[in-house]
């Protein structure tokens, strides 16, 4: 079963939203088995509209279509796509008297005509009723394809996406089988990875496909198996993903599809009642925010101490002035220093460090744009790694941010 | 002068990823008036790619693609788009040379075979160097149009268009006249801000368009012009601004484009020559990492005291047990300790503190979930307002940094 999405709005082709409706219906039809063939943006124009339509009519099974259905004059969508069914628009009882408990009963306010053109739908339509706003879905077949148009608001085209659609299409469609499992890695590049599994990868199965999801600091990859013989296909993913861990086991830090580096180090902090600190210079606060972007951190997240002037190293961190001129801000020693105080200061088991210069200006020292070190003070001992990230700026300060919970993931599996 | 945006990659097709790459590419068009007819998201297909790309042939100017450039083997994009040109590839020695710097020089690893595979490029083709990645540009024309691949990497992508492409598309391409102003406001929402501005927006001209572009806690309003007498269209929009700001300048916080509300606070803060702190709780962070994505922060930003945990908010911003026990970790008393003895910590002019509950879980305290304190210490005072931002967590915690953000900027501009 094939599907395309379509979204209609000028605001979409002008850069002015980003169009998130195409990503989150894709994951849900994808989940059940229907591949979506292409997304596709365009702006509110009949004829461009018509030759959209035109061009998926029995190439694919299912035509998603959102936006374009608002009162006002601009939105052409519902006429546009009644014209291409040849169909006339009617009212809708069931919709005008929804449209109007929503106005007048909700909002106490006298209905308008726009608003009671709300409920003009084509005649042969399938009424797909929103009851979370006032623009209703509209399901229809032609051909063999079925066209749906569903309003362009995110929450009510989710509410109309899980509540109408995908329990029809189940219901309808004979789908195939298909899993996916997502592996996350961290440390090394997606070339790295890709040279250390090359020989797994090429002996996959044609029905089990790869994906490499590249982001700063970590790779996530993607097996995904298409097929009938559902208990076929899940033991063989089973078995793909034991001997890929085999291989790759050293940075794989979990399997789950949601997981982050900040929620995996949550765990481990909670199960082993371990407590962390950070002390910040050139990551401003951003460990701290990431750690604490965590429900449930406060178990293990005690605070930090962002020192990003020189002052406040000496005065709240309590560097010792001496250090500072003998090394600069920006050093080993420092790091170091920096890490074993925090960790005193706030009574915890590890502390994170860093110090560097994120640029593009020259700081407090005469180190390299894109210096920085990173320091982790453990219950034993405090380690200090030296990196350059370049440039820019948001570069330095996410790579010196995922490497510093590397590291930290690193020690405390060290000690489980 | 037309364009179409082509995203490749089957992550984007199964919802995985949303595309954000499509709508940065089309903002930046869309100002120099480049119209974008289509954004489209296709799988890894070599069929699929050349298809499109045929679709497109002499029907627009200037094809945008991204994604696919990747080292790995499910990367398609330029051996497809090598052959769309009956071209052959090439190794380019800048780029080489380039990517063998980034991986021996930065990475200190040896370069391999996948990684010198970067530096191959179309034999025909106009390299657009990308100094922040592996994968260059690659831009081509044939017959009427030029296509222009780029990596999907968006700091990557967002290099090339920034530094090569609009740049060049500016010299070798006739373009209507457009003008775009941008003005910032900060406080109220869009329907509110809709509703003060219906008239004005009613009576603006034929050639002027207004677009709405909210986020969470502001909306930017962008005025175009877009035309052939220069001077007309610069005196008009001068002159709707002007009206403008006297219906809505409460609200205004800016008129530059990349104006953000950190940035303006930076100017502010240097011009006055004052200085700042924070101590966080509930924000965990956040508000000294923003404050320090503006490069040259450290002119006025001391540094933070992250205090996630009731012990740090005790021992290391010296907040009373007494204190804590009376009202609770979160509340007005609370809040205004954290910003005065911050602010006494850190000798800086002004201190924001944040104490709340940004749920899901209920945290050291019997406030309920949404509920966050923030306190403002100025050189004279502390104003301490209480919000309830509802859930969900990092909803409440970026609203939180909005309004503290907001709230500073209003105290300083009384200062001026």
């Amino acid at each position: 079963m094939k599907a395309a999405i379509i979204t209609i709005g000028d605001e979409i082709l002008i850069g002015q939203i980003v169009d998130t409706n195409s990503a989150f219906i894709a994951k849900l039809l994808d989940k059940i088995g229907v591949e979506i063939c292409e997304m596709i943006s365009i702006s509110d124009n009949k004829q461009h509209i018509l030759d959209t339509f035109n061009n998926f009519q029995n190439k694919v099974d299912l035509v998603l279509i959102t936006g374009g259905l608002g009162p006002t004059k601009d939105d052409i969508t519902k006429k546009t796509f009644c014209d291409y069914f040849d169909d006339v628009l009617v009212v809708n009882n069931e919709v005008l008297a929804h449209v109007t408990q929503i106005i007048e009963g909700f909002y106490k306010r006298k209905i308008t005509q726009l608003n009671k053109d709300q409920a003009l739908v084509p005649s042969k339509c399938t009424v797909l009723h929103n009851l979370v706003g006032t623009a209703p879905g509209m399901w229809m077949k032609k051909e063999n394809t079925v066209f749906v148009s569903l309003p362009g608001v995110p929450y009510e085209m989710k509410y109309l996406v899980e509540n109408e659609i995908i329990p029809k299409v189940v219901r309808e469609y004979k789908r195939p089988y298909i899993i996916h499992k997502t592996i996350l890695t961290y440390g090394q590049g997606e070339s790295m990875v890709a040279e250390r599994i090359e020989n797994w990868e090429n002996n996959l199965p044609e029905f089990l496909k790869l994906a490499y999801l590249p982001s700063p600091g970590r790779v996530k990859l993607r097996l995904s198996a298409r097929g009938t013989n559902k208990e076929f296909l899940e033991k063989s993913i089973q078995e793909n993903m034991t001997s890929l861990s085999k291989i790759i086991g050293d940075i794989i830090v979990g399997f789950d599809e949601d997981e982050t580096l900040e929620k995996v180090l949550g765990s481990l902090l909670t199960q082993q009642n371990k407590t962390i600190s950070t002390a910040e210079s050139c990551t401003g606060g951003k460990i701290a925010q990431i750690l604490t972007s965590v429900s449930g951190a406060s178990r293990y997240f005690k605070g930090s101490i962002v020192s990003y002037s020189t002052e406040t190293k000496m005065a709240v961190l309590g560097i010792p002035e001496d250090l500072i001129k003998e090394y600069s801000v920006v050093s080993t020693e420092v790091a170091k220093q920096m890490a074993i105080n925090v960790k005193n200061i706030m009574k915890t088991d590890y502390a994170i460090a860093t110090t560097g210069n994120a640029g593009p200006l020259k700081g407090d020292s005469n180190s390299e744009l894109g210096t920085v070190f990173i320091a982790l003070a453990t219950p034993n001992e405090v380690i200090i790694e030296e990196f350059n990230f370049g440039q820019p700026r948001e570069k330095v300060i996410d790579r010196a941010v995922i490497k510093s919970l590397e590291i930290l993931r690193k020690e405390i599996l060290k000690n489980v």
